[in-house]
Order: structure tokens, then sequence, then C-alpha cells
């Protein structure tokens, strides 16, 4: 498994007359948190589209058990627990300073060519970074 | 089995750099899916915050088939498939000009008080529009 | 004086725990309201980036005398006042249904050429459609 | 004068199909830059609310010079210049990691009962910590 924990604060923008973040922009927090992920195995995402490759999102999803509000900070578990194939699946914990999990859920994206925008295999540069994390 | 269909038009500011509406975007057009919805069932939902209730989502997920891009129109429509009992699932299907199904998804969203911020049964005003819909 | 008048409603999204509006949130609906602007004039803006140019926003404006809250109608007012030259400058006025005028703006916007990124004049296909609006 | 600055890196959220940050969403880069002014002056904003106050914003500006790309760490510095009477105005000037000033602006902020939703004179609890900074 491959991990990594990044932190972000709620801004007032964020929130909704609920008094707590709108259900949509916690996606955003996930972003964050993959893309941290990635920096951090010294694959920015950015270095993969100047490489020609999409990773689209097909798939997302979370589970509210509980809600942050207005400045919380969240603190954002990021793991990738299977070598990716054709697809790869991204895992998310958001917990609060209590050690509380609030939300979890999950993306899974695609492999696609920037040009053609059509599927495309893993490539071996990021597999030969993921590898040795997922060694039996 | 309830359904209603509405129509919305893609912003600049939906779209990411891919050139396709944003992920996490999509959720506020399942919002105004279900906003929809319930008005057309003359239950808008600012009646029932007014009415001391709060409807937070608990659960949501899409699966992205294809993408909108700036300008498309998005045809959502948004069913309730059963009857809630103590949660309310509504599922979405949005659709594109050419009639193509893009993006498909589900929102679960807990029944609860608005002050105390705890469970409520579904409530009568509801059951009572919702339960014609469902007769066998 | 070019003016089109466009309606959206208010997402739960759109608020914040103010119970109101967020006030970044406006400048997607000025966005929404130019769209409708430029497409009725057979102009529609993806148009205009086919053809190889982009409007980038170089200043953005607004002032909020009131507020919108969830599931009002806002009533978007844009409109252009004079003749584009280097730049074009968009205005909107924001009423409710109450006819009351909540939120005034403007955006300004330069003529890019979208490979080079640098400035182009204001096409001829544009003015020519512009021009008869501005006659004396 | 009083100044903060504050870091943020570009979302992929963040940016539409001209390949560059959405010119709405420096707002929110603004709110995070005022959040942090208040905060390192010990007057967070979520405690203002706490003690009945609301400070909706009244007019934003934003001019912008260049743009923010996906990944890009933005500088905010934010700024009050003047000792604030019955309203307050901040200003924010973002720059890139090359020390280029890409994006400034200003909102204006009321101060207004959170119950009656009146507006209020500045609170003497702000003035306090604000008046040190303007002696001449």
């Amino acid at each position: 498994m491959i991990e990594f924990t990044h932190r972000l604060r709620v801004l007032y923008g964020h929130t909704d007359q609920m008094g707590i973040v709108y259900y949509g922009r916690y996606y955003e927090f996930f972003e964050a948190g993959r893309n941290e992920l990635l920096r951090n195995l010294d694959l920015p995402y950015y270095r993969m589209e100047e490489q020609g490759l999409f990773l689209p999102v097909v798939e997302s999803h979370a589970t509210y058990k509980g809600s942050f509000t207005y400045d919380d900070w969240i603190t954002i578990k990021t793991m990738v627990k299977e070598l990716p194939s054709v697809k790869i699946r991204i895992d998310y914990e958001l917990t609060n300073d209590a050690g509380e999990l609030m939300v979890t859920g999950h993306t899974v994206h695609a492999f696609v060519d920037k040009q053609t925008r059509r599927p495309k295999r893993v490539p071996d540069s990021l597999l030969s970074v993921f590898r040795p994390f997922f060694k039996d």
C-alpha cells in the first residue's frame, strides 16, 4: 500500500447554509490528497500530462459519517491499496483534529491518451515507482 | 418510481483544463435535479428546512461513462426508486443532446432535526406524497 | 447598447453558512449572463474559441447591495454599453423577483490569440454584429 | 498597515478549459488570505460570528495581469491599509514563485448583526487590535 497524509483548512466558501461543508466540495479535497501523494512519489500529475497522459475520473464515491465546519483542519489520508492495471483506484480518509473519521471515499481513474482521448496502458514509469510498495 | 427531468447548460467555470466538466461539479447538477423533483411534487426543499428538517447527504456516488463540455445541455433525469424509510436514496442519469447516457450517480440523504442535528423519522407530509407512486 | 436578460435559480451549493450566496459565486452567474448575450447575437463564445480566440477576463467587479438566498430566481441583465476596441467591457445587474436590484458588476475581457496567448484586435466578425447597436 | 502572507497551491478543479485558474476562483484565495490575516491577529473570523457579528462582502474587485496554472503556488499578500470605520477594506496581491505580481484585488466588508442583519459599528475588540498598526 502507498499512503500519504496532507492537511487543508475549510474556507467559508466551502460551507453551505447547513453550516457544514457542501457534499460536492469534498471531491476537491480528495483531489488535493491525490496531487500530494503523486508529488511525494516524484510523479506529479502535471508531468503525466506533459508526457501525453490524462487520468480522467471514471468513478467517484464519498460516505459522510460526520461533517467539517468552517475553519476546521481536514487531515486527508490518501491511499493506493492495489497496484494499478487498466485503471487506478485511490482511497481517501478524512479525519478531524480529534482524530475522528468523518468522510471516506474513493476515485477510480482511467489512463487516456491526451491527443486521441483513447485508453492507454498504465505507463511503465508509473508502474516502476508503484511496484516496490506492492511486493508480496 | 418517481422521476423528473430537468435541463442545465454547462458553464465555462464548470470545466477544467482537460476541457471537460470537473468530476466534482456533477454533484451540483445532481442537486439541481433533486431540487426540481421535490419542487415538482410540491415539496420544495426550502419548505422542509422551514419545518425544522435537514436532509444532509450521507453518501454520494457518480460513474462517468463520458464527459460534458462547455456549453453542452445536460438532461438530468432524477429518480426515487424506493419509498424512503430512515433515509432517502435518489438516482441520477445525465444524458447529452444525442441521447447518450454520460454520467450516472446517486445520493443518500438522512432526515435530521434542524436544531438538534439528530436523526428524525421520515415526515408524514413527505410519505403521503411519495406513497401513491409506490403502490404495487 | 446591447442587452440580454437571463434567469437562473440559486442552488444550495451556492450558499454559505451566512445563509446567502457566497460572494465569489456571482461571477459564475455573470458568466452565464454573458454566454447567453453572445449566443443571442449568434456569436456563441465556443465559436470564438473554435476560430482561435480567447477572451480572458482582465478585470472583474461586483457590488452587493443585497443578497440572494437558496432557491431564489436571479434575473441577470447583461449589457454591453460601448463598442469594444482593444477590450470588451460587460455590465451586469442582478434583480430578485420583487424587482429589487441586489448585485451589480462588470467584467473586462481582452482578445487573445489561442495559440500564442498574445493580444489580438477585436475580430471583424464580432464588430460587424456589434456596430449596428451603437449607431448614434 | 497590517499585512500577512499566506500560500496556497492551485488545484485542477480551479482551472478551466483555457488552462488557467477560472476568474471567479480567485475570490476564494482572497478569502483564504483574509482568514489567515485575521487569525494571525488573534481575531479569527469564526470568533466574530460567535460574538454575533457577520462581515458580509459589499464590494469585490480583481485585476488579472497574468494567470496561475495547475499546481502553481500562489503567494497571497493580504493588507489592511486603513483603520476600519463603518466598513473594512482588505487588499490582496497574488504573486507567483518568480515573484511576478499576477492578480490584485480588494474586498470591502460591512459589520452586520448576526440576528437582525442590520449594520453595526466596528467592534471595539477589533479596533483595539487594529489601532496600534495605524499610529502615525
